[in-house]
């Protein structure tokens, strides 16, 4: 087989199995090439995944080691992404009777939640994840698509008790918008004690929900290492947390509002 | 720029962008190459490609013609796959009290639920599809990963009606299992009328969810061209569907039960 095919292959393995080693040997013996010649090979991608903006490898030496992808994306690239994601969120049309904002459109998309786990991967590179922690519903791809990246698991915490679970931990807590008592719930068995967890939600208005949840995690021993929201409320005056990314800015939403306006959010400060 | 530069490049961009055309302009202005450099690239990315199992380059000439990357993966990978799930499946301690089995630490995997999609797009290959439409919850990480390949939008029934999506439409259905009266929602705004759909979700029992979700769908005048469910229970004599693709059959699970047993589903029928 030809260096140029097992480039081809070995790009195919790293962009699916980012954060993950493998050893020389797998490639060596999977496309019969010496040890030189794979290394030569791991050199031409590590080179070329950096010049595309998208990460590089991580080489490991010793009886252990072995090359890991570590996906890094390019901040401009993220950044012309979101400027679009602003021009589009304020079409007045988004604005739902209540002073909410329609964004199932854009969730639905997954090459767009794709970009959102990019954008999320890359402001969080220098913590520890061990684990992604969303609440149902809407924020459940954007955590996975940052699992996937970081290659860690995705834990769901429900909203109500479900018998398919088995024994949960439970937490109620008080809603910021609408003040009302609300549950919460992540079954014992979804995450282990004393992890460092990122929890991702996809809106966040004076933070209550994130609120619930990093109470909740305390029952687990998680250690929140970061917060990302893809939008959140620019103008809250009631924010109940204040250290977290968020990749856009809503300005005006409110009831009754006939505009709105985003921008880049805390990810560009 | 070298080829094998190059190479590595388009694997990456195909990768990361199923069924999306992409014109030989593109990478030409890209890598600044020929349109003869850049053809034969293709047919070395084409070959390698079919060489891994993973898909195959779609060529189509004209003046709107281009390059896609149709995502078919090798059968046998994905058995392989499956049985290991199997076996993990047939751990004493996933059975549940109440006779469910636990599967969410797999759900929870990113990995897996990439296996999971790349079966089910191998299983559809013949289905011209539009959207995937889950109901929450804990089907949305498999819709996704379908949706991705198959570079169509996802689209999640609720289980309530949400201010946050605008005017919706409701149905009531009565669940299989507990008979009771449950409620599915869909925004009007989330899927377009006459689409060709399928629907996914992890878990069939009866198939009154699904039969729920048909129901729902009919009000889209949308068109149900496949059903794909990760784990079916086999035993079940109360089955209200029969064209569907499951990836796992369950037997013995009900309530009191000590042991199952788990084998390939339909998919390999």
């Amino acid at each position: 087989m030809k260096r140029s095919d097992r480039l081809i292959g070995m790009t195919n393995y790293f962009i699916n199995h980012p954060r993950k080693q493998i050893k020389l040997s797998y490639f060596m013996e999977k496309y019969e090439a010496s040890k030189s010649s794979i290394s030569e090979d791991l050199d031409i991608v590590n080179r070329m995944f950096e010049h595309e903006g998208i990460g590089r490898l991580n080489r490991l030496s010793g009886a252990h080691g072995g090359t890991e992808y570590i996906p890094h994306f390019d901040l401009d690239t993220s950044k012309t992404f979101l400027h679009q994601v602003c021009k589009q969120l304020e079409d007045p049309q988004r604005i739902l009777p209540g002073g909410y904002v329609y964004m199932s459109d854009l969730l639905g998309n997954p090459e767009f939640v794709r970009e959102v786990g990019k954008a999320f991967v890359t402001a969080f590179a220098n913590q520890e994840i061990d684990a992604v922690v969303t609440v149902e519903t809407k924020g459940i791809p954007i955590a996975y698509a940052i699992g996937q990246l970081l290659n860690v698991p995705v834990v769901i915490i429900r909203r109500n008790l479900k018998v398919t679970e088995g024994s949960s931990v439970s937490i109620n807590y008080v809603s910021g918008r609408s003040q009302r008592i609300q549950t919460m719930v992540l079954p014992k068995r979804h995450l282990k004690q004393g992890m460092n967890v990122c929890i991702v939600d996809d809106f966040m208005q004076a933070g209550g929900t994130i609120t619930g949840m990093i109470s909740l995690l305390e029952e687990f021993e998680a250690k929140v290492v970061a917060i990302g929201v893809l939008a959140e409320v620019a103008d809250e005056e009631n924010r109940v947390i204040d250290d977290y990314t968020s990749l856009i800015r809503l300005k005006n939403v409110r009831m009754g509002a006939q505009t709105l306006s985003a921008q880049l959010g805390s990810f560009d400060d």
